[in-house]
């Protein structure tokens, strides 16, 4: 309830600084009966994690994490689900420089403000590290979420100024950019190898799906489901946009082109991104998001300190040099909790409900 | 919390549907003393009020709104405050025909799965009737933000597939677009004109900022300003995307160009949208959104009825052709609310906090 | 969520002060399909209606409630359920000289620290009146557990110094203090009328209970169903305690005799009250409040002015002698609120399990 | 949100079972700036801690609390603070014999009929040890509040059926039953080792107080300050009553005695323990509860296992014969955390009030 709790029946709240002992999260709601283990996480965790190819960070850290408590004897008891991820790779590096800096378009100046006092080291709370207990508590809702039919996915869509069609869900894991298209990824490393040589830094689009979803997920007025999926996607650290189904472009089309018209076969379209009204429709859901550039790249930049006096900053350390490239877990998992909150909302209020009216596929 | 509310601390409950009795809403965790009466939410009601030109529906709806509690001489008093819309033009025409087909790209089919049962009379509770409220609301919390020294503003900036720059701040309530380019009105008149004629409708782009915005605002992780405000703009009806400052314009940039950099001045650059790490940078807040075309239009759709029978759809009635235009006041409500309740919240947890570092403008 | 809120899933939200125009409620995550109009809430209003013996208030309140949305056709739709009762007894006294005092033991002393600003009339938000839309809002709760089998039933055990022993239930509603002993009734109201005589006031406690309530409801650790029900009851104007089963009666009592053990044929006792480890047990669910007596009195009382001066205050107006004596159907109320709220969130979490043992009666 | 977090701006949500791996809690919505390391947390954890004399538990557990995040050079950063405590103590008793049964008024039956599966060693979840917890989150609460004055305290007032008179605050810490009559303490240890020689268990009467508190926390109608108590201090293990103030007293007492009448000096009484209308008077704030006897007793009890068959269950292990004597942080740490939340909540909706009559004393 105080900001960093999400969902409302499946709720996962998190804590943990970039350079701190600790990660952690405890995840309240999940269903009893589940079969679940440490390593049910670890295949999304790893999936994000740094350090795995050239073009991301390279901060070394297993992201080992461990449960702690809400499974007994294999399976979910009902309780809470207490997950822990030990920092091992927190350099003591000399801080003393960059304490008193606020580095252009992190949270620095923002944190400074605030809060008064603020760690550091790293980024401290507002590192993007913090998502990696995001992708562990997404992991659980996915497994649940699979045992009901239902299966998220996601993939980049545009690296900087390169788009990148949908190909092959098989490609999306076989290259570190989760590209759907392997014959665009050598243009992809290439374009990355550039970028590190010029210290900078570039944006990218991710695309995440569901499909399975059934119809009924989301609970207007203003729990819509692409209410609170656009609610859980902006909440990534550097998303700047999100769209639902063809988002943007809808602006230019027609009601003529876009409503998605119905026959007893099923839908003709899907420009809606699986929504109607704020509930599932029962097609495949649809998002989009938009990261921006990593704010710290090594060209100097202007900026003041604390005394506000100018100062010209220069980001060492290890960055990323798009931090969309580890952002499709994340993208995942912010979608998977989303969705499981919403399955345990509609089945409290409208389990009684029965129609003969055929769904449509 | 369940479904209906929005905000944690400032919020904001509503119900009604499109023809039922009245639309109302309870506004709960408004500080006491503020001046109001209902005359401050008529003049926000009456610029989203329909009929008031051609280019929108004409039903007519004075949309007289009564505050029923919560006010007590002139001033809220910290208790709730209860809203009431009586609903007088709603026209029991035949729903027959309608109250067994799914109308293409509206919220029929889904209602009805989910619900099992639904007030078919004019889309019930999923009419854009149902944002009269949160209009009314808003105004509760602009006239407090203003109080505050912050300026919630909107005005569209895309009718289909014509762009609009911002040129004045004046030109936007006078002419029925809020289009913000009083050279460009007549280019949209003529374009609204010829959609009609063509019995179809478009898509539009809405932008909306708010100056004054202190530092501080937004509640990491989960809770940043920047996902609660898409949390909120998503949840208005047919919007389809939310970006923040340059959103997915963002993708495509670099950091050197893309970070906003500091001088003792003030910012150099504004792409962030006034939001650094979830929280406000003390920068123009901006925000975009889209909206869809209206599903409602007179040429016929393909659809099924609830036997799953195949359907020639018409939609008769009285129907916006582009609903973004009457979104601006509806988006800025939005906006206010968050940053409303934002407001309260920074100042539940930070009111001891004091830094001597100076404030950017 | 902020305060005027009550319930997760199934929430009541209301407005209104005794002096004002109306009183409301938005009744948010009632399952559709369920019959309902207004005569269902009626009934259980009629029963709180002051003025209907000399034993309470002769403020004359017709207490007509409307149901305004989320019913359509008879039956609920899912949508929220916005409730109307208009005040029309609320007579235009003289308040020039109360609204400076603070009445001792009432909220005017809080509410004027508080808020600053208080409306004076009646008591405003602080009035018993408020507790109108509990009971409104409960008798929609008790009409959807009745249709899973679950009854909420109240009576008074003791009116001021008078215990009373739960005889029949039949008697509770023919006789203006929902007394179950018929045969006591006379000794009640002789002791009603001396208390008037004496212009004196008095307290008393109410006992409410669930038969039918499946096990399993309550949500551990912070929200099990004992929690959640002693701040709903806490919640109602006046009450100073609450117990669950044995209640305070259990301090000295033996674990050996308190233990409820079971049989294959049922639980051999009751001391819990229904509930174990926050938990639902299947038996009866049976809790106690303590009323306070009326601090409305007609004798003069000492307090002070907003100026921190001394004054003698005599309170005027219509008052209850003994608040319980209407209290029992909003501790009803809010009882059955409690276990809708529950009813629905052991059916989001755990609708998945079945197990093969049996359920005790 | 889903049942194990308390509190809305300072929320505390937890995690852990009796045998598993450890405990832990995340503490958010901290104020920022508070000075705080583990040994504040470990003063509690100790007069908490089972082990310590004849009369508790003889399971030894040091009970040793980390501080994980949210704390940066000694002070709080406004970020949520991650607390764990490793299980050390947890015997591998052979558990096959009590896996199946249901001892009888424990939480082994709801648990098992609410989730289908739970952890049967210890308890599980539903064990008194996941109090520790509170009680580590209630010190942070307790510092903060003695920070503004506020000042949190508890003792016991009743063991079995032996009353104790309040003495001195001295006495409290200096044996092992909170008492605060010294000269009581020979009576209870004698009545405590008679207790142990009959296998039998009894229940216990807590009193918590709290001094300091300013006028006006707590937010009407439902989010009252005593209401959001009775929630706190009932979701204890084995609590069955909650008083405020006079409690059940007030049943039977007149309004003329009952209301605190004020003068410039202050009130003349506090019969109210400290709250008026839901929000705190400036007066002690004052509650008590009532714990049920320990239902593990040596005693054979009757009860069934969960096919449904007659079983006598002897309960071994190491259990507390009174679980009031361990209780008294606990209540401690439950009102603190009450307080702390609407301390945050009263700041952030009333900032603005001010008002010029003096508060009482």
């Amino acid at each position: 309830m105080s900001g960093n709790t999400f969902g409302k029946l499946f709720t996962v709240t998190t804590f943990g600084e970039s350079h701190g002992e600790a990660l952690g999260a405890i995840v309240d709601g999940c269903p009893p009966g589940l079969e679940l283990d440490a390593s049910d996480l670890q295949h999304d965790l790893d999936r994000r994690r740094p350090g795995t190819s050239r073009h991301t960070t390279q901060r070394r850290e297993p992201d080992q994490v461990r449960i702690l408590s809400g499974v007994f004897e294999g399976v979910t008891t009902g309780t809470p689900i207490g997950l822990l991820i030990e920092n091992t790779d927190q350099r003591s590096n000399d801080y003393s420089k960059i304490k008193d800096q606020f580095r252009p378009a992190h949270a620095d100046y923002t944190y400074h403000h605030k809060y008064g006092v603020r760690d550091y080291r790293g980024g401290g709370r507002s590192s993007a590290r913090e998502t990696a207990m995001r992708v562990a508590a997404g992991a659980i809702a996915r497994k649940y979420l699979a045992s009901q039919g239902i299966r998220v996915r996601g993939y980049m869509s545009q690296l900087g100024p390169i788009g990148i069609d949908f190909k092959q869900w098989e490609a999306v894991d076989s290259n570190p950019f989760f590209c759907p298209d392997p014959d665009k990824v050598p243009e992809l490393e290439a374009f990355m190898d550039q970028l590190r040589r010029d210290q900078d830094s570039v944006g990218a689009r991710i695309t995440v799906v569901a499909e399975g979803v059934p119809v009924g997920l989301g609970e207007p007025v203003f729990d819509r489901l692409d209410a609170e999926l656009a609610h859980g996607l902006m909440s990534i650290n550097a998303v700047k946009g999100v769209e639902i189904g063809d988002g943007f472009t809808a602006v230019a089309s027609r009601g003529s082109e876009h409503r998605d018209e119905m026959t007893p076969e099923g839908f003709l379209s899907n420009h809606a991104g699986g929504v109607l009204g704020g509930i599932s429709s029962g097609q495949t859901l649809v998002a989009h998001l938009a990261l921006k550039p990593t704010s710290s790249i090594t060209q100097p930049g202007r900026s003041i300190d604390i005394h506000g006096e100018p100062v010209e900053v220069v980001t060492k350390g290890r960055h990323d040099p798009c931090v969309g490239i580890r952002a499709t877990p994340i993208a995942e998992a912010m979608m998977a909790l989303t969705l499981m909150d919403h399955f345990l909302r509609q089945r409290a209020q409208n389990a009684d409900v029965e129609v003969d009216t055929p769904r449509l596929r």
